[in-house]
C-alpha cells in the first residue's frame, strides 16, 4: 500500500504502520509565514490524473468566529482538509474521521494515520489547521487525498493559497469556507490509535452562505452532499 | 441545566457533571429480550411537546453487513440513536459526537455525557447499539433528545419497536435504516472526556435505499440533510 493509497482513505488508522510517541517542542519558525500564492491557478498537467484545474477558485472572506461554536461546522461530519507546517514546509491531507469532544475548551478529536506524510509534521509541531472545503473543491479534495506531501507541494499543485494563521504555524487554506486553528491538547491515544485530541484556539468562518454545501465521505470514492437544511427549533426545550 | 437540556445537545461533554470510572461486569440478563411492540403507534398526547406522531413508521428490513465497512454509514457524520439496556430497562439517546477509528477491528469512538440517563446504563453494561435514523424520523430524533429515559419509556412514547440484537443486550430500533451492535473496547478516556471506544461486533443494514437521507446536526435546532451523492471514483488511485 502506497502513501497515496493511505492518504486516499481520508485519515484511516493503519494498525501495522509505525507509531511514534515522542513529541518534540513545537517549531515556531513558521510563525512569520508569508502568504504563499501558487505560481499558477491552472494546475493542469498534474501527474496525479484527471483534468486540469483551470478555474479560479474563490477565497471566501472569513471573520472571527467563537471557538466554542466550532461544532456548528464540524459536528455534521464533513470531509476536512488538514494543513500543517514543519521545518519550512507546508502540507495538506484530507480527513474524514473526526469528532467534536467539548465546547469549552473547544476540543476536537481526529484520527491521522501514521502512514500519512502529515502525521510526523503534526506530531512534531503539535499544531494544525482544520479547513472546511465546500463542494466547489470536490475534485481538489479527492486529489489531495490521493497524493503524498513527501512528493508534492500540494498548495502549488492544486492552486491553493496558504495564508498565515494567528495562533499556529500551520497555514490557513484561503479557498476553504472556514478554518479552525488547533493545538495538541492530549496525545494519550496517539500511539495506540493515531488519535489526536486538539484544542481549537482560533476560528475563522465566512459569513455567507450560512449553510455551505459540504462533502461527507462514504468510502469507495463516493461522497454524500449536505446542503439542504431542516430546522426543528420548536422541538428543543433548550436549543444547544 | 436539566437532563433534557443535556440530552438535547446530542451527546456533549459536561465537564462539571459526575464522572464514573468503575465498570461492573456486563449484565447479560437482557439477552433473552423479546421484541417490544409499542402499545400504540399514535404517541399523541405526549408531555414532550409538538404534534402527535400519528403515522405508522416503516421498519426497513435489514441484512447482515460487514462490520469492517461500518464507515460507509457512520463516517458521513449522521445523527444516530444510541439504544441501551440495563437491569430490565431499555433507553435511547440522540448522539452527534462520534467518529470511526479503525476498519478491523471495527472501532467507533463517541462521546456520551455523564449527564445523560444512558451514560450509566452503557457504562454498566459495556454495550449499546448505534442505530441510524433517516429524515423520516426527524421529529422523533428531536423528541428523543429532549426528554430523559429516567422519566420516559422512549420506545413506547415514540412508537418505536425494540427487537433483540444478536451480540449485545441493547435492542435494535426496527424503524432505523441500520443498526451497529457495539461492545466497549477501551474505556481509557471515559472518566476524563466521557469518550467511549466501542468495537462494532455485528452490523445490520437495509439494502434500499443505497444512500438514505440522513440528519447532520449543527446545533441551534438545525440539521443539514445529506442525500445527494457525488461519485469521484476516477480520482482515487485505490478506492477505499
Amino acid at each position: 500500500m502506497t502513501k497515496a493509497d493511505k492518504a486516499a482513505d481520508s485519515g484511516k488508522a493503519d494498525s501495522t504502520a509505525k507509531r511514534q510517541s515522542r513529541r518534540p517542542a513545537a517549531d515556531q519558525s513558521g510563525r512569520s509565514l508569508k502568504r504563499t500564492e501558487p505560481a499558477t491557478l491552472d494546475a493542469g498537467g498534474s501527474a496525479h490524473g484527471g483534468p486540469a484545474i483551470k478555474r479560479r477558485l474563490s477565497k471566501p472572506r472569513k471573520r472571527d468566529f467563537p471557538v466554542s461554536q466550532a461544532r456548528r461546522y464540524l459536528e455534521p461530519g464533513p470531509i476536512v482538509l488538514v494543513s500543517s507546517h514543519w521545518q519550512g514546509h507546508h502540507n495538506i491531507m484530507t480527513m474524514g474521521w473526526h469528532c467534536i469532544l467539548e465546547f469549552a475548551p473547544s476540543l476536537f478529536g481526529c484520527l491521522i494515520s501514521s502512514g500519512n506524510h502529515s502525521f510526523d509534521m503534526i506530531r512534531n509541531s503539535g499544531e494544525c489547521v482544520i479547513n472546511l472545503p465546500t463542494t466547489a473543491l470536490t475534485d481538489i479534495v479527492c486529489r489531495i487525498g490521493n497524493c503524498s506531501g513527501s512528493a508534492v507541494d500540494k498548495f502549488a499543485e492544486f492552486g491553493l493559497t496558504a495564508s498565515p494563521a494567528e495562533r499556529v504555524s500551520a497555514p490557513i487554506i484561503e479557498q476553504c469556507h472556514a478554518a479552525f486553528e488547533c493545538k495538541l491538547h492530549d496525545d494519550v491515544l496517539v500511539e495506540k490509535y493515531n488519535y489526536f485530541i486538539f484544542e481549537i484556539v482560533k476560528a475563522h468562518v465566512a459569513a455567507r452562505p450560512a449553510h455551505p454545501e459540504t462533502l461527507h465521505y462514504t468510502g469507495d470514492g463516493v461522497f454524500m452532499v449536505a446542503g439542504k437544511v431542516i430546522s426543528r427549533r420548536s422541538l428543543f426545550t433548550k436549543v444547544l
